[in-house]
C-alpha cells in the first residue's frame, strides 16, 4: 500500500491523459534566445505547456469547486506509479527546453482534477515578500514566442565561448551501487555541448546539454530537472491539493533562509515554532532576521502536538519578549537534527491538525527522509522498491489539504552535498514568491550540478533506479546506525546514560543524567556538559553538545535595542550529546564511542 | 606598465617570501573530518596557515603603523607578476586542503608589509549584519586539529556514497581556444574521486578531487579556488591596503543581495546611489529590501563625480521620501549595464575621491571588466598578456587605500554563467560578515563548479593561460561589437539616432531624439518608446527599453505604508534602447539592427 492511500480520501487523481485536465494539451511556449552556435536562424522550440485548468484554477485564488461533471473521487486510490509517469512521458513526447526555458510543475504533473485549491497566505507574507516584482527582462522574454524574432534583449553569452566540449562521468549502474561494483560495472556517460541540437530529430535523443545547462537559466531551475523532481514528488507525496508546484533550490539551508524572509517580518514581531532542540544552523539563520524561535517539548517521536497547542492557545506576547503569536512551524519530521527523533504517521497528522487550528504555515525540512531505517537488530528490510516506498512514513506534504506546507527536499544527504541542489514543494502562490526572490539572489542552482544530476538520475537511473539507490543508501545507514548502537551498548555506563534507537537520519542523541553527577550541587548542567565535552576532546573524540541546539538560545539577542529582550530561555534540565554515524568508519565510530564512555566515566568518577 | 604602478605610490609589496611577512610561515591547520574512504585512521592534514602579521594587524582594527625596521616603500613599483606567484607556490609546497578545509586569502597573498590597514565599517553595517554569530558547529571543528581525534561532530556524508567515480572534461588548451581548435587539440582532463589521497606522496599530484569537492565545503569556497582568485586579484588589482580578502560567491547577483543586506537597513531609512540608468536586476534586488535607489547623472564615461558630490552635499531627507543620505554607491565601472559606459582611469579616481569625502562604501560590480575592447575600426590590439593587462583600466579596488570597495568578480561572462561562481574582494571585516551570512544561506558555490573550474583554470591553463583566454575573449567581443557598430552606421537614421561606441561589455546604448518625434506634443516619451518597442517586436527584433533601467523607478513603492513615498522619479528627457551584441550571430545582429532602424523610421514617419 502506498502512502498516498493512507493519507486522505480527499486527494486523488484521474489516470493521466485519459480525459481533459492538466497535461492533456501541449502547445508552443517561449524561450529565451537560443542564439549563437553558428546557426544563421533563430529557432523556436516547443516546450510542454502549462495546462489550462491548473492556470485557471490558480487564478481564482481560492479553493475551486469540483466541476459538476467530474466523477466522484473514490474512497481509496493508489498513488502515482512509475508506470503512470512513463506513460505520461511517452504521450507528451520529447521534452524540448532550450536555454533559460521557463517551466513549472504543471507541465509535468498528472491531472489534478478533483483536488481542492490551496489556501492563500497573503497575511502570512512579510512586507519584503509582498512587494517583489517580476524581473522586467524576463517578462520581456515572452516576446520571443514570435517566430523568427531575433533577440538583442538579454545579455546571454554565446555558448561558442564556453570552454567545455564535453563532460564525461563514470557512475554506478543500478542496482550495483558500491564503489567496487562501479569499478567493474560502472558506466561512462558523456554530455556534449550541442547534444540537443545535434540530435533534434531523434525521438529519444538527449534533452539537456552543456550549451543549455552552462548558460544562464531560470531561477526555478531547468525544465529538465524540474520534471524529475516534480514526478518524484508525485511518486512519494502526491499532494492532495491541485495547485502545488516544485522548484529547484540551491540547497535547503538557502531555501530555509528564503522561506523565513518570505514569512517572517521583523517589524511585525514575527516568531517561529520549532522543536525544543533544533538544527543549530536553522537557528542561526532565523536570529539575524529578527525572528524569535520558540521550542516545543519533544518525546522520542519529536515535537508534541498537545504541547504546541497549549503554547499557541495561551500565547502572551508580553511574556514572549514582544513576539507575536507564531504563524510558522519549522520541523524536521524524520531523523530530526539533533535528536534523531522521527515523527510517526499519527504524530504527523496530529501536528498538522494543530497547525490548521492555529493557522500555522509549516516548513517541512526533510533532508533525511529517505534515510529511514529498518528496526535495530531485526532482519527485516525492504526487498523491493514498492516495499521501500510503502514503508516510508507519509510526508506532511502528502497530508496537506490546505497547501500550508513548504516541503524542502535536498540531494545533499542522498547524492552529494556539493551539488548545492535541492527543491521545494508548496502552493503556487508561495512558489511564485520564492522564485521572485531567487531571481534576485542565487538565480537557481549551478548548471554543472543540474546537468550532471539530470544525466545520472533521469537519463541513466530513471525513477526506478533512483529509488533503488535510496533504498540501498537507507540500508547502508542502517548498518552504520547499528554499529553505533552496538558500541553504545558496549561502552556507555547505562546507569547514567540512556538513548532511543534512531529510526532515520544521521544522528544519535544521547542523554546523560545530570542530577546523578557527583558535582550536580556545585556545577551547573552547562558546566558539566562542557567538562565532558573537553574530556572527550582530550581523549580524542569530537562530539556535539546538546546545548548548542537549544531552540531559544538566541532570543536574548534583540535585533535592535528598542525591542525588549525575549523571555529567559527555558531552563535546561536534561543533558544531551549528539553523535553522527554518517562520517567515520565503523572501527573509528566504535573507538570514538568507547572514548566518549571513558570521558563520561571520568567526569562521573565511575 | 602594470595598473598597479599607475594607482598609488602607497601600495606595494616586498618580494614574496624573502623576509618575515605574510606567507613566510606554514603551520598545521585544522580541517573538518576527512573520514570514511575505508581508512582506519583519521588523518591530519597541513594547510597553508594564516600568516601571523596579517592576523595581528587585522586584530588591531585600525590602520597599523609600518614596522620601524621595514625598508621604505619605493615610489613606484611593479605589481605582482605571474613569476612571483609561481615562486611563492613553489616555496609554499603542495596545497593540502581536505574536506571542508577552512581557508582565507592571507594564506595565498604576497607580503602586505608596508600597506595600511582598512578602515572599519561598523557604522555602515545593518542590524542584521552586526548581530550574526559564527556557526557553532564550524567553531567546534577547530578541535579537529588534535592529532588522532575522531569526529562524531558534523553530519558530513561519507564519500563512499557519492555515485561518481570520475568526471572527465574535454577543454581547449591555451592559446587554441576556438571550438574548432578544441576538436583537434583539446585535452581530456579527468578528476577522480580519491585523486588527492591516492597521490598524497607525489609532489606535483592533484590537490582537489571529487571526494573533497562534492562533500560539504566552507561557505567561503574551497581553498583550491580561493587560492586562484586571490592570486588573480593580486595580478590585476593588488589592493593598496593590507587586510584585503577574497571569498567565493554563487555569482554577483547573490553577492549584491548579500552586500545590500549587510549595508542597508530598512529601519534606518538607508538608500544607495547608482548610475542614472542601472542594471534592472540590481534595482529589483534593492527594492524589496526597502532601500531606495537614487541615480547620478552620467556621460559616456558613466557617472559624473561632480553630480554625485552635489547630490550628497545638498542631501535633504525630507525631499527624498525620508531616505537617509546614501552611504553606499553601487557602480559598474566597465561596460556598464545598460549604457555600455566605461569609466576612464581619472574618472574612477574622481569617483573614489567623492566617496572618501562623503564616506560612501563602494560596491564595484565588474562582470565585464575583461571585456574591454580595442578601438573601433582600429588595427591595434594587445599582442601579449602583458599588453592586455597593461591596457586594462585600473580597478577601483586597485585605488582603494581605505578598504571601502567591495569588488564583485564573476565567471559568468568570461567562462560560463552556469557555474554560478564568482568572488568578492573587500576588507577582512566585510568578508567576515559576508561569510557569516553565506554560512546560513547558499553555503558557497557548487562543488561540481568549483572542481571543474579549478581543473581548467588552475591545473590546466594556469594564470597565464587564463589571461590568454580573457585576452582572446576580449578580441571576440570586439569583433561582435564592431559588427553591431557597422550595422548601426548602415541602418539607423542618424538625424534622430545617436550613440557612443562601447569600450567594454556586451551592451550598446542607443539614443533616439524624442523631441524630434512628430507626435512629441501629444505622446509622452514613454508612449513613443513603447510604440517603437512594439514596432520592433512586429518587425522581428527584441530590444530592451531604456525606461526599464531608470534607477529611481521603484522608489514610489514604499516598503510599508507608514513610510512616505519617495520623490517623484526624475523626469526622463532622453529616449534610449539597449541592444546586446553578445548573443546573436553576426548575420542575425545585422538583420536585427536593420529591423530596429525600420521600426524607428516607421514611428518617425521617415
Amino acid at each position: 500500500m502506498r502512502r498516498a492511500v493512507l493519507i486522505s480520501t480527499r486527494h486523488g487523481h484521474t489516470p493521466a491523459l485519459t480525459r481533459t485536465g492538466c497535461q492533456s494539451s501541449w502547445t508552443s511556449s517561449s524561450l529565451l534566445s537560443p542564439s549563437g552556435q553558428g546557426q544563421g536562424q533563430q529557432q523556436q522550440r516547443l516546450l510542454h505547456s502549462k495546462s489550462r485548468d491548473c492556470q485557471e484554477a490558480a487564478a481564482v485564488g481560492t479553493r475551486a469547486k469540483l466541476p459538476e461533471n467530474e466523477e466522484a473521487i473514490p474512497e481509496s486510490r493508489k498513488g502515482i506509479t512509475i508506470a503512470d509517469i512513463l506513460e505520461r512521458r511517452a504521450k507528451a513526447g520529447k521534452l524540448v527546453a532550450m536555454t533559460a526555458a521557463a517551466a513549472d510543475s504543471d507541465m509535468f504533473k498528472a491531472s489534478q482534477v478533483g483536488k481542492p485549491m490551496a489556501k492563500r497566505w497573503d497575511n502570512h507574507l512579510s512586507a519584503e515578500a509582498r512587494i517583489r516584482e517580476p524581473c522586467v527582462l524576463k517578462k520581456a522574454a515572452k516576446n520571443l514566442k514570435k517566430p523568427g524574432i531575433i533577440s538583442l534583449g538579454g545579455g546571454l553569452p554565446c555558448p561558442e565561448y564556453f570552454p567545455f566540449e564535453s563532460i564525461t562521468m563514470k557512475v554506478p549502474t543500478a542496482p550495483n551501487f558500491s564503489e567496487a561494483a562501479t569499478r567493474t560495472s560502472g558506466k561512462e556517460i558523456t554530455i556534449g555541448k550541442y547534444d540537443v541540437s545535434q540530435s533534434a530529430s531523434q525521438k529519444d535523443g538527449p534533452v539537456y546539454d552543456l550549451s543549455i545547462a552552462l548558460n544562464y537559466g531560470q531561477a526555478h531551475g531547468s525544465a529538465q530537472v524540474m520534471r524529475f523532481v516534480t514526478e518524484h514528488t508525485e511518486l512519494v507525496s502526491n499532494p492532495p491539493y491541485a495547485d502545488w508546484q516544485s522548484c529547484l533550490t540551491v540547497g535547503s539551508t538557502a531555501a530555509l533562509e528564503q522561506a523565513l524572509r518570505m514569512l517572517c517580518d521583523r517589524q511585525r514581531g514575527d516568531s517561529i515554532l520549532t522543536e525544543e532542540y533544533s538544527f543549530s544552523t536553522a537557528l542561526e539563520t532565523a536570529m539575524p532576521l529578527g525572528a524569535k524561535v520558540f521550542g516545543v517539548k519533544m518525546d522520542e517521536q519529536g515535537l508534541l502536538p498537545e504541547s504546541m497547542d497549549e503554547m499557541l492557545s495561551n500565547w502572551d506576547s508580553t511574556q514572549r519578549g514582544g513576539a507575536r503569536k507564531p504563524h510558522v512551524l519549522y520541523t524536521v519530521p524524520s531523523g530530526q537534527n539533533p535528536t534523531g527523533a522521527t515523527q510517526g504517521e499519527q504524530r504527523r497528522r496530529d501536528i498538522y491538525a494543530v497547525c490548521q487550528k492555529h493557522d500555522l504555515y509549516i516548513i517541512e525540512d526533510e533532508p533525511y527522509y529517505y534515510l529511514q531505517m529498518h528496526d535495530y537488530a531485526a532482519a527485516t528490510k525492504p526487498a523491493t522498491i514498492d516495499n521501500f516506498l510503502d514503508n516510508l512514513i507519509p510526508t506532511l506534504l502528502s497530508m496537506d489539504v490546505d497547501g500550508r506546507v513548504m516541503r524542502m527536499d535536498s540531494f545533499s544527504k542522498v547524492v552529494v552535498p556539493g551539488s548545492r541542489l535541492g527543491w521545494i514543494t508548496a502552493s503556487a502562490q508561495i512558489i511564485e514568491r520564492y522564485i521572485r526572490h531567487a531571481e534576485v539572489c542565487n538565480q537557481g542552482p549551478s548548471g554543472f550540478s543540474q546537468v550532471i544530476l539530470h544525466k545520472l538520475l533521469d537519463e541513466e537511473w530513471g525513477h526506478e533506479g533512483y529509488l533503488a539507490w535510496l533504498m540501498n543508501l537507507s540500508g547502508e545507514y542502517t548498518k552504520r546506525r547499528d554499529v553505533m548502537m552496538d558500541a553504545c551498548d558496549k561502552f556507555l555506563p547505562k546507569q547514567i546514560v540512556s538513548w532511543s534507537v534512531p529510526k532515520a537520519g544521521m544522528f544519535h542523541w544521547i542523554k546523560v543524567a545530570y542530577p546523578l553527577h557527583p558535582d550536580a550541587s556545585s556545577k551547573s548542567l552547562l558546566q558539566v556538559e562542557e567538562e565532558i565535552f573537553n574530556l572527550c576532546i582530550e581523549k580524542g573524540v569530537l562530539i556535539a553538545r546538546g546545548s548548542w541546539f537549544r531552540a531559544e538560545q538566541h532570543n536574548k539577542i534583540s535585533p535592535s535595542s528598542s525591542v525588549p529582550a525575549a523571555t529567559t530561555p527555558q531552563e535546561q534540565t536534561d543533558m544531551f550529546f549528539r553523535a553522527t554515524f554518517a562520517a567515520a568508519t565503523p572501527e573509528n565510530m566504535t573507538e570514538a564511542i568507547r572514548r566518549f564512555g571513558e570521558a563520561i566515566k571520568e567526569s562521573y568518577g565511575l
